[in-house]
């Protein structure tokens, strides 16, 4: 039974809070889908495109993940209809001790309503990356701060170019 | 004792959540003023008008509600001053498990510092509808799913239109 | 449309936190019944009996409550069979800004598969009762401490007799 | 990749919660080794040898589950050492909307310190049955209410014979 | 050992409930440096050098606080920078019972990967401050409302001259 | 201003969840009393004289930590009045993403009533320790796990002595 997970998310930039599910997620399914979403009226710091090479330099070149076992793509879609598309039956979400609770609540039973053969699965990361938030990485940038801890190199550079 | 409790919300749209929890309160109260929100710098997919008008097609024209019950209007007030138009000490409020509870917690205490004669109730939606959040109905008709299990006839024409 | 309210609770004893909720509740309702749960296997300070008695003192000699609006009896049944004995559709539950959610979430959603014509309806005490809980009560008048913020003068004496 | 998950839990007993879960895990899973746990200073209503019995009734028999795969268990070691003895990577979890977060963010968090091989995996059962808990179903047993929405026949049955 | 703590916020504009924190840092501490933030994209009522003037005039000439303890300034940087500037090794935080925990969980842990020798300390405000936010307090003026029991004389002065 | 604070708790037995708290008191006070309570009806593991030589060894043998700056008592009044005999106006609450916060919020709240120049102070352990609680450590020693990562060897040591 081959499993195919999808991993959806904003990834607005990728860090070590996503990476460390991603790998998780690898040791428990054969293939991962880290879907970028391209949500309308969400200003985002990368566009899609962008956002989608970050994730990949991120985990082939200054990681050497597996290509293999990972696609990297962006979406416009529902969510449900994606998995499908991939022939998957998972929607993983990662999960913090401070959540927020409605927001994933209403999001997995929302799923669920629309096709109730998808499940979301949660993966809790390592405690010590559930502090990272892709929010306060773009803040500290900003304010000249150093994110070493947060993100891969590439992501790094990117993000300074960005805030120059 | 003629029971009338005021029902605030943004309703942007009205959903089977919030019909839930109107539902229950008509078997507790005499009458249940429906108050859509217009607040300032909110950007809503309907204007006040154009969601009063929904609430009614859904209560009245799908749900066939009795509207001698009932009084739908949009309001620009505080909620306490709204209360005190209608005669009533109740402010009603939907509760979901996972309710942003901050918010309501702050609201609910500094409307009983403006005016300590009127209370705040709040109701528990059926656990099936506490899941259904008007935010998310949006984003799904916008991505051409399936909302019937979540809102009325009238309401998913409007905004099937809405995102044409 | 006759309004009762069912209040069920351990009120082990009665505080004014308790109270708080029962004087909103006589404002929204014709007839409020307090009801003291004895359910098996709890070890309670004060019988049943005894917890009846101290919320007669409390409100009708201390506080001086109108006595045709309330009644007080202790329960061994289903809460939902309780409001079929009096004729009511209102469990009445008090909600603190940390109340434990996972307990009323789920008392409320099994109360409704129970009797889905019954509604739980919650009351937001005071802000500065909601810290007020029978278990610290207990705790501050066994190690001596000054109570009188927290409860009546007839159960402040009941509490300090039990500790002797 | 053979994927097999240990469901630790107290079942006691065994509900439609648990068994939502259960049934979710099978759509993921290739086997799921259902554990129920004998702690010691716990006091169960079932010991671990009538849990593991009703929970075999319940899957086989009444809800005719596939017993390939599906293995029923109960177990005094700490759950990584079961994981390992079942070669087993996957601790699953049932979440609600309003977990015991604390519990659930320690518990994931020791047993990751204990063994970082094994992950917990969190599923949230479909909303319906989030409010079903064991407790609650032996309190309504207890005062001679209906549970038939809560759990399987032979569960009730055995139930009722506990409280005759 | 001279402790200073450094207390961020965006006080737009300063309310009771900041108040309550600050005068509880002043039994604490030998001083408080009240540190108004001036986050890009976020659009406040008052600027940066108006919410300054406003918490100077509320603290000093409103309340009589003792000057020589309080220093009130702007800022652009992190936090972590400008406790060094300070020479402080504490980061004040106000509590309230349903504070937004994933922000101040991130926010404290990203603090302390940026700097370790710095503290976050939380400060719990008396309940009957809890309720108070700036938010509200802004939403009331807009409405008309009495926002006395909110915040002091010359901010509500202040607050009426913006909505007019 | 010579600042003392008390950190009272149960320690059954202390944790390395425990010394981060007490290790970064260290930094912001001239002094801190541990208190171990000796609460009535409660089933300890260790007796609070054998909970207050765990501290000390795990302290002052185990990590050489100042003696001169730590006091650590057992103690069966009331935590206000536990203040007040050591001249200190903080109570010291370690704050976990996912701690108990109706009974933190309680706590508070009951103290100041009981005297409101004593304030209550809560402190964040790095988050890699807030997985670790003392029920845990009991239950995985007692089910011969490894602890190392947990607490200090001396209290191992005793840990293991009593599940002889």
């Amino acid at each position: 039974m081959k499993k195919v997970a999808v991993y959806p998310g904003t990834f607005d930039p990728i860090t070590f809070g996503h990476i460390d599910v991603i790998n998780k997620a690898l040791k428990l399914f054969d293939k991962v889908i880290i879907a970028a979403s391209d949500g309308a009226n969400k200003n985002y710091l990368f566009n899609s495109l962008e956002r989608v090479q970050l994730i990949k330099k991120a985990l082939f070149v200054d990681l050497k993940f597996d290509k293999k076992k990972i696609e990297v793509i962006s979406f416009t879609s529902l969510t449900t209809d994606l998995c499908k598309k991939y022939k998957s039956n998972i929607i993983l979400r990662g999960l913090r001790a401070v959540s927020d609770f409605e927001y994933e609540f209403q999001l997995a039973g929302m799923n669920r309503k629309l096709n109730n053969n998808i499940e979301t699965i949660f993966l809790m990361s390592d405690v010590e990356n559930q502090i990272i938030s892709s929010r306060f990485v773009k803040e500290i940038v900003r304010l000249k701060g150093d994110i070493k801890k947060f993100t891969t190199k590439s992501t790094i550079k990117s993000l300074k170019e960005k805030y120059e």
